[in-house]
């Protein structure tokens, strides 16, 4: 790790690290989809990555670089989801050892899973520890590397392989992306993906996706510099949390960005509904939100061909069923509707 | 279409006209999913298919090779889900025109996107009407060719499809197939299965999955003959209605199958459960009795490598949500239960 932004061939030696390990997740499109939004939506499905989102990219590339020494010391990392158990996995993957920082409160399955893969847990009161502080001592006293969410410009390479491949996917059927959406907590899969499309197709549009009651990313952007949410609203959103930008993700997203798209609780639903009546998966409601951004109509997508990503699908069923009876309601029958 | 078997050559024909036709679609592992079962599952997502399911891949087969009076004059299915949505778009593809002989009773939002697909509908009461001489009478009248849902060579040849992909996909993995299960109404998909497993991996076992409530294929294979079922219970599995199986994938299947699994309701809602949690895939009833079986243990899959298909999606929230409810109480957390 370092303190500079990743250059290309970082991102390019990160797809070659990923190539094998990482599953090519599959670039969906449908109709009924295309209809709604009146463009060509293209969906990338990083629920169906290792670990259930698109997390595993950065945390593997991340680890797949361990020295020897490192790899005997292990890792941690603080998260109470889906980067806890992207770097379980990279870590059981390569042999190394991984500390997951999580609150006492965190969801039993998710607990289980991490011990399954053989991680080792430090709960903390999620009012009163900060897990930043935490991760960084338990770091500290056990020599082991703290790979962080978002702030990491080898996280950020790895998270930009999304981009890259659907780059790639999309030309083979002979399609140019004209928008990219992509959810944003600390800014790291938005950072890389800006990163990688100012390579490959400059031109581009690269959003930023938040919850509208978590907007850290817009407000800096409005700001003009990073600015940590005090009092933010309550969201369904669990993976979309960060108080603000990472460091990193803000230098590059600064700069790189087209904007930003701040989607309400019943769009994200709407996003988990589309992605279940017309592409057939299932998405948690953090990984929905650039899908219901595409369906709110915020941006004149006509006629463009758009990128979404589908980032994760870590959710119970309770959670699940809640969202699509929810999004069910607004989201109508394509075929029902006028034209657009 | 004829009357015979297909070759093997046939196979890799339809495997030539479907490709950069229909998608490849992933063969997804889970950790959990092997922990349950004791073995390597991979679970063919046919759910990703264009159309829902796997039926795009018959029709296609069957409709490509239309001439070009046939294809002025289109074709004529009766099916009140998955065939007539795959024999739509396969038309609208084509650039042919479909009659889909439907139940009046049919779900709104399937009448809706066949019309979508340019697809023109006649009605049948389902309790009175028979579908097939309906659609027979009206190929007859129009000189349209009529596709049925299994009982055709070059429909077969297409669904066989599914399995070399299955073949191809593991092998690259340096896995070899020790068991596949394939869920069962005509049998057009089991009996493709079992012709490409022969010729590709011949002491692979194949078997059947069918409703313990509409059993068709386990009771012709007890009887020796062809079964016509006339009082079945009810079941979830709305796909998977046939009262009896084929008559050309009966003379495949009599011959190559390993057996037939019948699951239950209760069966197939933990594999719908099993597909939410650890895939992350939807799965209507029908397209996840297979997995179901594999989870069921009525066969010892343990240090086996089971190739599972998720044979279709095309379900509406309200009856998945039920299916989900039911099939998590069923389905324990992996990391919880002793190691099989």
């Amino acid at each position: 790790m370092s303190d500079e932004i990743p250059i290309y061939a970082e991102l390019l030696a990160a797809a070659g690290r990923l190539s094998g390990v990482a599953r090519i997740t599959p670039l969906l499109e449908s109709a009924d989809l295309n209809r709604h939004v009146g463009g060509r939506v293209l969906v990338k499905a990083e629920t169906l990555q290792f670990a259930g989102s698109f997390k595993f990219r950065g945390a593997y590339n991340r680890l797949s670089q361990l020295d020897h020494a490192q790899k005997r010391r292990g890792v941690v990392a603080y998260s109470s989801g889906n980067h806890a158990l992207a770097v379980a996995t990279a870590a059981a993957t390569l042999g190394t050892s991984a500390l997951l920082v999580m609150p006492r409160d965190a969801p039993e399955l998710k607990v289980a899973r991490v011990r399954a893969l053989g991680g080792s847990i430090c709960f903390y009161e999620r009012e009163r520890g900060d897990r930043e502080a935490i991760a960084e001592r338990l770091a500290h006293e056990h020599g082991r590397i703290l790979v962080p969410p978002s702030d990491d410009r080898d996280v950020i390479a790895g998270q930009a392989t999304v981009a890259m491949e659907i780059f790639e996917q999309a030309r083979d059927r002979g399609l140019e992306i004209d928008v990219m959406l992509a959810c944003c907590s600390g800014g790291g899969l938005v950072a890389g993906c800006a990163l990688a499309m100012a390579e490959r197709k400059p031109d581009c549009q690269v959003y930023a996706v938040e919850s509208a009651e978590v907007d850290r990313m817009r407000r800096s952007l409005a700001y003009g510099a990073p600015v940590r949410l005090k009092d933010s609203g309550k969201s369904l959103c669990d993976a979309l949390t960060a108080a603000a930008p990472g460091r990193l993700p803000w230098a590059i997203c600064r700069h790189r960005l087209a904007g930003v798209l701040a989607v309400n609780d019943i769009e994200v639903c709407k996003g988990m509904a589309a992605a279940f009546r017309d592409l057939k998966l299932v998405v948690e409601p953090s990984g929905a939100a650039a899908l219901g951004a595409a369906l709110a109509r915020q941006l004149d997508l006509r006629g463009k061909t758009i990128a979404v990503i589908c980032s994760g699908a870590n959710v119970d069923h309770s959670t699940y069923l809640a969202g699509l009876v929810q999004g069910s309601r607004v989201y109508p029958d394509a075929n029902a509707m006028p034209q657009v």
